[in-house]
């Protein structure tokens, strides 16, 4: 017998609200094979960028049977389209707001506006899509139906703007993406060039960061090091501690790296 | 072949305790087939008005195979009873503390004293009733057996008080029942008739609340608004921004409604 | 047909990193049938004396079907091991530092070092073992795989240093082991001589709490009272109140007991 479906969910709701219950109430009840499995529900209110770094991280890491509901809804209630995602090995749904522009690397293999009242609950509330299209559509998906069904293909669709980091010959200019709980910085930078240089000069919001390191353990507790994320991306951290808090740096903070090569 | 029987947890523990991780093992113990589904962890410490509104609004979604478990109880270790209690369409499994008052809108159609050991863990605590009584008695009805079993039919319950708006002719007194991760405030005011009146005045806190509106997009980012909540009430909302914050308002703040009909 | 087996998490990095919903995909990627249990990822970052306590508290509830995975990790990236511990009805995976000290009591019946990249992903990052070996080998277990194929088993391993209290004559001399969400104050002091001798003195932080009780319920609110935890250990509470802010005391702080036999 096939494994029952998975569907993650990746809100912005907090779990002190009813609002992530009500959900899997509502995808049980369409499929009570659903296994239901939480990403996250403190993705920052309404903050796209971070939902889309989270994504970026975290879905390729699953398999291509689940779907991956995504709710961070500024335009909830406004005729802001509903879609179906599909990109290269992963199913999406979520508003047209783009959270999946860099997952996707700005390519999707198909887009759905979500039209077909068969697949949402009777009722629908102008204030919770999450509850009342978005999490029954993925239940009967994860039921079996065709995406088809689900409504007309769209050829457009809401792209985020993503801060890209900027080369200029020898320089990166980027910044911080994102800090997590242990107070890490990730940037946008991709930590291969800047690892492999020769010889490079890092900063972080103004402060240079002296070392370069394969792991944290390589230098001793309270260093300032510059090392490759799980996800790839140039990350500033210190050893054993918080380097969001002891240099005040956050998302947004400039990162600037010089790069010499080798000679 | 069913579905694995789906069994929910609703506590006031928070995740960093150990106290949910140990009921979880608990029910696998004794059902290993249990889909255990997290609703919240986050009640507010002892908090039964919050609990109450959350199940409320969480709850009637699920289907009524699920069995629930919630475990907020000022009074554990007190000869306080716990109950198997059944309501339409809906089974729960929580001390007797009324944490059902509005979801059941005040009737029952059945509740049971806890009282066959067998169905217990062998030891019981005088402090942890949710994993030593309750987690094994969900566990066991998951299995599938009959309720008669659990112990003796009551006929009485402690009600929780409920803050129930009042009607004054055409004025609703009501209050902040929940604020919301977005810094919505929900109140216990239905919105049908402030939604549908021709005219209203809404004050929460003394503050006057310009525009009545069908979604939060309806209005540009800032405006203070009032809406039909996703439960049905009305709430009062900042797009795009936090009421809670910007008002300083919070749970039992009064709002106030003046309905004048059309002419 | 058998249940599908519980893979559970107990990490320390916070749901809000993508961290958590990365290892959920790897586990996924390897065996589509696992249940995934979420214990706790709010163990304070590297935290490993929490995380132990947590463990202790948590894992002897579960089935030995079970395959429990703790990552709190300050050494990752550092030649530190990653071991398959097996102890007495219950299997972990985690870095190779002592965190399952107090949950074993001092004995393991098998450790095995990871060393067979055959169940790891196939890239592996220096920052991220939780992802790239302790999940797809917990998910490899999950099949059936036999922990003989995952490594050499090995002899020694890092033992947490545990705080155990003194017993000096007549005297215990304890200290916080941890503040639940309560504000309750849990001591690494067994309760059962506490509550059963015939008169005692007991103090925490320097502070003498009156009165000992079975139940929170047992003295009026606010009453500051020592009982029995739902782990067997000494407990300092404030009834229907927060101990720990009342009294401004944390882990760490001492807890004093002394014994006064009857007569």
């Amino acid at each position: 017998m096939d494994a029952d479906p998975v569907i993650t969910l990746t809100t912005d709701f907090g779990m002190e609200s009813p609002y992530v219950a009500a959900m899997k109430g509502v995808i049980f009840t369409v499929n009570p094979r659903a296994r239901i499995i939480d990403l996250s529900h403190q993705i920052p209110p309404q903050d796209l960028t971070f939902a889309a770094f989270f994504l970026q991280e975290s879905i390729p890491f699953f398999p291509s049977t689940a779907i991956h509901v995504v709710v961070v809804d500024p335009g909830v209630g406004t005729p802001r389209n509903l879609l179906y995602v599909e990109l290269e090995g992963h199913r999406l749904l979520a508003p047209d707001n783009g959270v999946w522009t860099p997952l996707a690397g700005g390519r999707l293999k198909e887009a759905r506006r979500l039209t077909e009242p068969r697949y949402w609950r009777p009722t629908i509330s102008r204030t919770f899509h999450g509850r009342d299209i978005l999490a029954p559509v993925a239940a009967h998906l994860s039921l079996g139906i065709h995406p088809d069904l689900l409504g007309p293909r769209v050829e457009r669709w809401v792209e985020l703007s993503w801060p890209e980091p900027r080369w200029e010959r020898n320089r990166i200019e980027g910044e911080v993406l994102f800090v997590d709980h242990f107070g890490n910085l990730i940037t946008n930078i991709p930590a291969e060039p800047v690892m492999s240089a020769a010889s490079v000069r890092i900063q972080a919001g103004g402060v240079d960061i002296p070392d370069r390191v394969a792991a944290y353990g390589d230098k001793e507790a309270g260093s300032l090091v510059a090392l490759t994320s799980s996800g790839g991306l140039l990350e500033v951290a210190e050893v054993q501690g918080n380097a969001a808090r002891r240099l005040r740096l956050g998302r947004g903070t400039p990162v600037r790296v010089l790069l010499r090569s080798s000679g």
